[in-house]
């Protein structure tokens, strides 16, 4: 079994992380900032020095290719995202540009030539803290938006993103999404706390939830708390103590695998001593199985047809996204899964709840995702954090997932030989 | 039965309503301003032309005083504010203080004199709508405020209350609450829906309800809406789905007097797809008897502690404002009702749910207040609205609750005589 030299690994993470490190032990590397464009130079500068070919897009993906023995052959794709929260960590997204990395080196190392070629990426933006949405970049590769939209994109300065891409000297001539793809891999944290609840090194993901947002307006009078006696308020908030249980209730009946969330609730005026005129709702509603969260949508508006005008309150339900779920393809979880069998790494069959490129990528060619565990499942926060053996088991099942998509028979070049 | 002059009364109303007047039909007169300036230059003209001595004191609160037989004798006081919120109505405050000096014309037109002088007052920022705490100059005059801390006290912009008073000319020399009173009258709208839907003229006050302000406080952790399985989670907003639905509950045991409001719920991040590691819940209980409301505080601590834990989320709770219910002087309040047989006016009899002014002048003098009502109870907004034969009313229940003080035999003087 081929291996990756997981001190190597680690030495390049930590030596990332002081682009945009933090005092709190995190990183700053937010998208087009001067740090994530110090962070792109240093790993374009050390996919030059192993012999890459460096290729960035129109939309500053970076694309760096290790020659295989058919070039004209549609390459295995790896890789995830470079840039971060402002108050992000070390791991989230970098973890999977330089565990690619790493693997590339490790098949140079080795001089074992691949049957087509492998291109290791990093993904413009996916995290959306500056320019909105996340995933953009993956998204015009994949179709889901047009170039012009994303350039348009504005941060809260009013810069755009074309222009920051630009300003940086990131926008490319590639076009983007021009070319198909054997296969693709994503190795990420799993942002979650599944893997490290069930002592398992790595998740071998088999898709990605579905997700449907809804902003639920509850429209009532607002009136003075103090001279309005009970019975003739019309009180949103009354009714919403009414609802939120009923909400909570739908993941009760889609456990364990069903996610509902309520990340706030925008009371107006929003006073202490004024009851609300209206309020305003965020549902969250996950699963990973498509019907089941037809059901939840169902449930959703059953509940909010059924209390709408009690207390004299008008219930609306807007949906405001609507994601379906995504199943990786067969053929890529399956490589993952005998990776770690190859590995004898401890592993889990898991559904990744959160968006990723992969999310994108997996519209124009097979894909498949391997997480690792990170401490409390904390991400988007600078004491994320994750053992240095999970970092190592994740990328050598990222590169045995690779060998066994280079050298299966459906590549007819797909054979595996070494030079050494 | 001596009754005001009613046209004379909504003319002088809706002249002082061009000063700070809005577009939509209300006032903005916020404390301090120079629209203030501007309409408490105009009262005290009205009050200058009519023979009224009038003094202004350290806190602005301007003393309109018309002499009665013995002058020595405490008077009755009878008035309330001419400030406004920022989109306040015509009527709020500006209704007691208009009505007062139609009280004070009447007798005059009358030639009638009291045993004890009457002084019409206008109290400072009453509204707290720039400087904060409301009702803080009749705070000065019943002692819960030092003068230091209300001329401290700044607005957005860091300008002090003191400096203001100085800038729009009225800081006075009279020092503020240095004389008795033999009762006070305010005559005020209700701001409440209760005399409009029983079809009721005037409300006889007879107290205030008391108010608790707590922050209740769930603390959780804060995770990603995706990759956290519900089991998993310390989910505040689950847990505030729990409790909301019993704090509402209070309401219901002590009906029908008892009320409960929440204001807002403030979430941290307040993100839609992250959970919310804390939240804080705004809640405020009222009740017009002090015991009843010390079962609800009882009973809402009591919720508190029994789901303290409940999803691993800890509950804190924080009383952040006590005002204990007032009861209105029982002489002060039969005035008003025997007034109300005399006017032959439709009355009910009602706690006031909002504060005043008058609940502080209530600590040093025998007091009560006059309601009518106003349309949909709407007021702290430019829709505010009254009938006028309901201020007619409410002005003529005045000017007979005065004249009763006036006349009863507590005050040796005590007889009505007119000139006429």
């Amino acid at each position: 079994m081929l291996t990756v030299d997981g001190d190597r690994l680690w030495e390049r993470l930590m030596e990332m992380a002081q682009i945009g490190g933090t005092s709190q032990g995190g990183v700053c590397r937010v998208a087009l900032t001067n740090e994530d464009r110090d962070g792109r130079n240093l790993f374009v500068r050390w996919c030059a020095d192993i012999g890459c070919t460096v290729e960035v897009d129109q939309m500053g993906n970076i694309f760096a290719r290790r020659p295989g023995e058919n070039n004209d052959a549609p390459a295995i794709m790896i890789g995830s995202h470079l840039d971060s929260q402002p108050t992000g960590g070390k791991f989230d997204g970098v973890l999977g540009v330089l565990a690619g990395f790493e693997v590339l080196e490790t098949l140079n190392d080795h001089a074992i030539s691949t049957s087509v070629p492998i291109e290791l990426v990093s993904w413009t933006n996916e995290e959306g803290a500056r320019f909105s949405p996340a995933m953009i970049a993956s998204g015009v590769f994949s179709g889901n938006f047009t170039l012009d939209y994303a350039y348009s994109r504005t941060d809260k300065q009013g810069r755009t993103l074309g222009g920051e891409l630009d300003r940086i000297g990131y926008k490319g001539a590639l076009k983007v999404g021009d070319r198909p793809y054997r296969a693709t891999f994503e190795l990420h944290i799993e942002q979650g706390p599944i893997l490290e609840a069930e002592q398992k090194s790595v998740g071998i993901v088999t898709g990605v939830q579905g997700i449907r947002w809804y902003d639920l307006t509850l429209t009532g009078q607002e009136t003075h708390a103090g001279p309005s006696p009970m019975r003739y308020r019309r009180d949103p908030m009354m009714l919403a103590s009414k609802i939120l249980p009923l909400v909570y209730g739908i993941a009760e009946t889609y456990q364990p695998e069903a996610r509902v969330t309520i990340g706030y609730i925008d009371a107006m005026p929003g006073v202490r001593n004024t009851v609300p005129g209206s309020l305003t709702i965020a549902i969250d509603l996950r699963h990973p199985d498509a019907e089941t969260l037809a059901n939840m949508d169902s449930d959703l508006k059953g509940i909010v047809r059924e209390l709408n005008g009690e207390h004299e309150v008008a219930t609306e339900l807007e949906e405001v996204w609507h994601s379906p779920p995504v199943k990786f393809a067969s053929e890529c979880v399956d490589a993952v899964r005998n990776a770690t069998e190859i590995c004898q790494v401890s592993a889990k069959e898991i559904v990744s709840g959160a968006g990723h490129d992969a999310v994108n990528i997996a519209k124009v060619a097979p894909t498949s995702m391997i997480f690792i565990p990170c401490k409390d499942g904390l991400s988007h926060n600078e004491q994320e954090s994750i053992k240095q053996e999970d970092a190592i088991h994740g990328a050598n099942v990222l590169l045995n997932a690779v060998l066994q998509i280079a050298s299966s028979n459906k590549v007819s070049e797909g054979i595996i030989s070494s030079n050494a």
